[in-house]
């Protein structure tokens, strides 16, 4: 009886067709393939179909976008666009509508989107905190203070860093003056802290969590090593890639880099840029042991891998800032340098890879290669473009 | 100049906000996260929304769906029908309308969209042939015949069968009744043959391409190995999972399982369905050897990784065909078996793998699991449903 009851109500939900009015108003564009670009000082994003290459629009009104991030919903149907100020604009992809606006704190790093689709996250500076957000409305749902007690009896705030999705609906984060790692479950409704890591490196700064979601590794700006916690094993985290070189030297240790998500992870191998040193550095990514070294034409800001794991992007910063090395990981060599113009940055691949949509900062201009030609197929002018994000990141831990 | 009038364009490409008609005949739903779950005899396709587990219709008039698989447009937003009769039907996941249908062969065993997203390709059985129809008009832009010369001067037809797309707009495909794999390029104009594998094995029959899309392996029904082809060297093919058991031997050979499809690849281990036996069969997957084997609690058809590759879920057929059995990854045992009912088969995760969908094709139903309990959360009725098509396969290779 009830399942008859449901066989009507099936029968019912079929949508009818649609006439043409209807139709007309229907999205031109399919969102499972969109590139959505940041305009830093302009406080918008150019939101482009990268399935043929097409701009779409420009969405204006985001605030300030000097260091910002973007997520996305499940359905891939909204865009979160997170600002400096921690300004959360959430974007309708098929009207590119600002449809909610909120500020969620004073000073925003990052944020993430967590695996159930139910919650934004903001990992912020001030004040110290992580803060859940209801994807579906904007509105706070809960506030975790990021603070440690001191052995005086004080309690300590923190920034919050390196916060990513992780599978089982985790959020894991870094609290950046209490040098601490903390779990949360978002999945439960009071949102508890599941695991507290304390001293496990001295100022954390940044964090990366492995494709599969099972590695989250972070980066330390006063300690000579990175933390890895093993969400399969989460009792303890253990130090890795541990490097005399920047110990008490001139020389700042490989993994201060502005930003750990500009990690490539190629199968085996891990390809990191190493500051202030023209190569890239590739490490043993299950043992985390150093292997190789590729030579560049300069410093990298980011290595971004090809989805086919064949390739390996490096865009430059300071000399030769306006090339992209790119490097063959089977080799290990630049097989050849791009030259995309003045401030090229942020390589970000379609889906399948067949192309890359990057940005020219001091160039205003958005590039898009062909990376079987490498050479590029379209241009379009854009407002000092610089983070590019891709709207299959619905579907990958960490983006 | 250019760039000034550029800019003016720009502006002008901005959507004006929707009036309140024209939100209302927007789409309800994202397509990021849709579940399509073929109807077998109904011949009719079930669209659900996983990121709510909302159903949202169900689309009929679709044909013979008996060995039915669904492919899906790059921007998300189409979905491509192939039925067993080569019947193609593309339909909006807007409105769940089918916008354009057309037979494209007598009898048809898979297909495969070009990593550009240009082309829908079909494996024929018959005619045997290689079909490349236009993806927005379903027209027929090239047909590739799958012959070959004997020594005699006569020329043998084929089936084709193991399609699959692959980097840089390749379509690799075996010939089943010519010993044949074969290499096409598709981003050229004409579609060329670019390779050709000869006596690569005895009848060819199923394939698959790993999830980076480097290495194509193919089985064969009268010979006692797999073929591996690496795409990065695709010079040569060689051998691998040689297995004396299946030699002259009463038993199958383990390889020979109805779809190849079906292995689950966890970074370095494969776990593969192992057919009259009731374990999983476990290889490493960089050597191809064997490492391991998991006893089950009857025959898998299907062994699917959980996309955090924690967990491999096997669903079984014959005996204890209501069971799925749930191993764990790093211990490679057998953690728990559901009991989802009569005929479950074909289990698949949402992009995250925080829930999965799987059809009682004896049970009339489709139950979603919560993967981090392990319980039902949601049932919904179907008619003898079988293959589920997460929306997400639009961006993996192979899918």
């Amino acid at each position: 009886m009830a399942c008859a009851l449901t066989m009507l109500l099936l029968a019912s939900v079929r949508p009818p067709a649609p006439d043409a009015a209807e139709r007309d108003a229907l999205p031109r564009w399919g969102t499972g393939s969109l590139m959505l670009v940041v305009e830093r000082e302009a406080g918008s994003v150019l939101v482009f179909d990268a399935s043929r290459h097409e701009l779409l629009g420009r969405v204006r009104g985001l605030g300030n976008l000097t260091h910002a991030t973007i997520k996305f919903s499940k359905d891939g149907r909204y865009a979160y666009v997170l600002g400096r100020e921690a300004f959360v604009s959430k974007i309708d992809l098929y009207t590119l509508g600002v449809v909610r606006q909120v500020k969620a704190g004073a000073w925003s790093i990052g944020g993430a989107m967590t695996a159930d689709g139910r919650h934004i996250v903001l990992s912020n500076y001030a004040p110290g905190e992580v803060r859940f957000l209801s994807a579906d409305t904007l509105e706070t749902v809960r506030v975790i203070a990021a603070e440690r007690t001191l052995p005086d009896g004080s309690v300590k705030r923190s920034r919050v860093a390196g916060l990513v999705d992780a599978p089982g609906n985790l959020v894991v984060f870094a609290l950046m003056d209490a040098d601490g790692v903390w779990v949360v479950d978002a999945g439960k409704p009071d949102f508890p802290v599941v695991r507290k890591h304390w001293d496990v490196g001295v100022e954390p700064y940044d964090a990366l969590i492995t494709p599969e979601g099972r590695y989250y590794l972070v980066g330390f700006l006063k300690s000579n090593w990175m933390g890895l916690l093993d969400l399969w094993h989460p009792e303890a985290m253990r130090r890795i890639l541990a490097d005399a070189r920047g110990a008490g030297a001139d020389e700042v240790p490989l993994w201060k880099v502005p930003h750990l998500k500009g990690w490539a992870l190629a199968g085996d191998l891990a390809f990191l840029p190493a500051l202030k040193r023209e190569v890239a550095l590739v490490y043993d990514a299950r043992a985390w042991t150093a292997r190789d070294v590729v030579p560049l034409n300069g410093t990298a800001l980011y290595t971004v891998v090809r989805p086919d794991r064949r390739q390996v992007w490096a865009d430059l910063v300071g000399k030769n800032g306006d090339l992209i090395d790119v490097i063959d990981v089977e080799t290990r060599r630049v097989i050849r340098t791009l030259r995309p113009g003045p401030g090229a940055t942020h390589p970000q691949f379609t889906p399948k890879g067949e192309a890359a949509y990057v940005s020219l900062m001091d160039g205003g201009k958005v590039v898009v290669y062909d990376t079987a030609t490498l050479e590029v197929i379209r241009e379009f002018p854009a407002e000092r473009p610089s983070g590019i994000f891709s709207s299959d990141r619905a579907h990958k831990f960490g983006m």
